[in-house]
């Protein structure tokens, strides 16, 4: 079998491919059978890394580019997770921008896997950011997509499309909601989340930081491990399971930034919290308070999706997988 | 002030530039000061008829063609009625038609209002087919999108445009979900709710018709009128009335075929509802099916906008109005 990954050069599109190939086979059709994955394309703007890994090819190319596309996206490809976005803060300063990716290239996406005509399996992942307004008090698969932002817009925009390819028959879509990724890997991006893992990962990695939230706001939270265990899981959910409802909020914690800070003293000691500076910024508070706190995520856990147990087996996933050696 | 209506050929653009005519004036800003309409652009597929009066443009052309509406879309535009659409039918049945146009086009005339850089105020006009699958007992303007029509997608994807484009600061834009409108004047369409207007149009015209759906479904209705007196209420909302929720659900009567069939009796006697023939169509009650009976329009009543007073008043209406003279 084939797999597509787009934003495979991002921290989870290579997590979700070095995980894959560990795998070695994936059940993608509605047979529930794991075939052997063969080929495993990844495709960003930049190249991913070498994997070293005779099934890998990385392209880099432009998601939006609809030549490129043409030529990776055929009756040959059986599974494609639509990763790649340009994340919140992003979109939100560059309208334009994110318009492009998160709208036009998912569109040429699934008009390209619709022309191939084997009606592949689409994995899109989605976030927190299609709530948004009044809420309920607890949210749930079926609470109204009421985005406050522009990547939020985009993405419900993504949702709609994918339902609809789906419907029609066109492709077998599932859409996963995924919570807050914290602890991410890297350097700050321009996610108006971003500090939700900054505020772990850099005190960790002896490094300052900046807290622009107040510390009562509640945050939706998943590790990058569950993360690419929903993602796994949501790829091979049997059709039937989901029936028309192909939005799924992902099991995630709730986690206000206090209880978060407190975990990262007990991991990293008064040294570590010592890191963070407390600055708000009115920019991130209303992206960021926009998005709901609490959730009913039954439906996901029916289907045998699973949180991470507290936020200290978050902050310990981050120390095992990702802390750069000293 | 100039005004641009798109599917200004269509019944609902003629008769709303009739109205518009009429008036000679609109309050389209937030000062609330009403302006004379100077300009009345008429933009269809075919051109809409002589109107002889010379503040009317008719323009023929495809609202997807974005050379075209380039000319058309610019700093001198104050307001645009962006009523052109694929019914739902025919969006379910051309899937890359309706795509074109309640999507892409939808999209460019929204990049070519944002272009114009006066942030013109955009009335567009939705459906009830952005609602589906399990639905409240009442519907609100809260009410989520989850449409199961291409259709509806398409017009819950517009709204979420317009919502961005507005909360961007781009257009001014108010949108209107419109009941089923009946009875609408002229032949069959391909809505999946045409049979809303021709069970009652066709016998009255002494035309036989046909029924496809149980009697007992509720449809939720607004006479051309209502809908009239409802689009140019929308246009005139202050921005401030209407805060971030720009999506109204308009006030609309919830009545079941039987009680449509038995109006019809009262204005037409036996001699009409013998014109109706009973034969169920499983495509049409499927999409029309999917469709809200009962609504909570309180919102949009406060703001001032009025169903009409029963259906009997509907069908009187379509006989004053458009009933073809013997």
């Amino acid at each position: 079998m084939k797999i597509v990954i787009t934003g495979g050069a991002g921290f989870l599109g290579q997590k979700l491919a070095r995980r894959l190939l560990q795998l070695g086979e994936i059940a993608a059709s509605d047979d529930g059978v794991r075939s052997p994955i063969d080929r495993l394309v990844l495709i960003d703007r930049v190249a991913a890394p070498d994997f070293g890994d005779p099934r890998v090819k990385a392209v880099a190319a432009d998601i939006a580019d609809a030549k490129v596309m043409a030529g990776l996206i055929g009756p040959d490809v059986d599974l494609i997770f639509h990763l790649a976005a340009i994340v919140s803060g992003a979109a939100e300063a560059d309208f334009d921008l994110g318009m492009g990716v998160n709208l036009d290239a998912s569109r040429l996406l699934l008009d390209l896997a619709r022309a191939a005509g084997n009606k592949p399996r689409v994995v899109f992942t989605s976030s927190v950011a299609v709530y948004g307004g009044a809420l309920p008090p607890v949210v749930t698969d079926d609470t109204q997509l009421n985005p406050r932002s522009s990547y939020g817009v985009q993405k419900a925009i993504g949702e709609l499309l994918l339902g609809d390819y789906t419907r029609k028959g066109f492709v077998d879509g599932r859409i996963l909601r995924l919570p807050t990724i914290s602890v991410r890997p890297g350097a700050p991006n321009k996610a108006a989340s971003s500090f939700a893992s900054g505020l772990i990962r850099e005190p960790l990695n002896g490094q300052p930081t900046v807290c622009p939230v107040s510390t009562d706001l509640k945050l939706w939270l998943l590790s990058p491990r569950g993360a690419i265990d929903s993602i796994i899981a949501g790829a091979e959910l049997q059709s039937a399971a989901l029936g028309e409802k192909r939005a799924l909020n992902l099991p995630g914690l709730s986690v206000s930034v206090a209880k978060m800070i407190a975990a990262l003293e007990r991991a990293g000691g008064k040294a570590a919290t010592d890191r963070i500076a407390y600055q708000r910024d009115p920019a991130i508070e209303a992206i960021v308070g926009s998005w709901p706190g609490a959730w009913d995520i039954s439906r996901a856990v029916g289907l045998g999706l699973k949180a991470d147990p507290d936020f200290d087996a978050i902050v310990r996933a981050y120390v095992e997988d990702d802390l750069p050696k000293a």
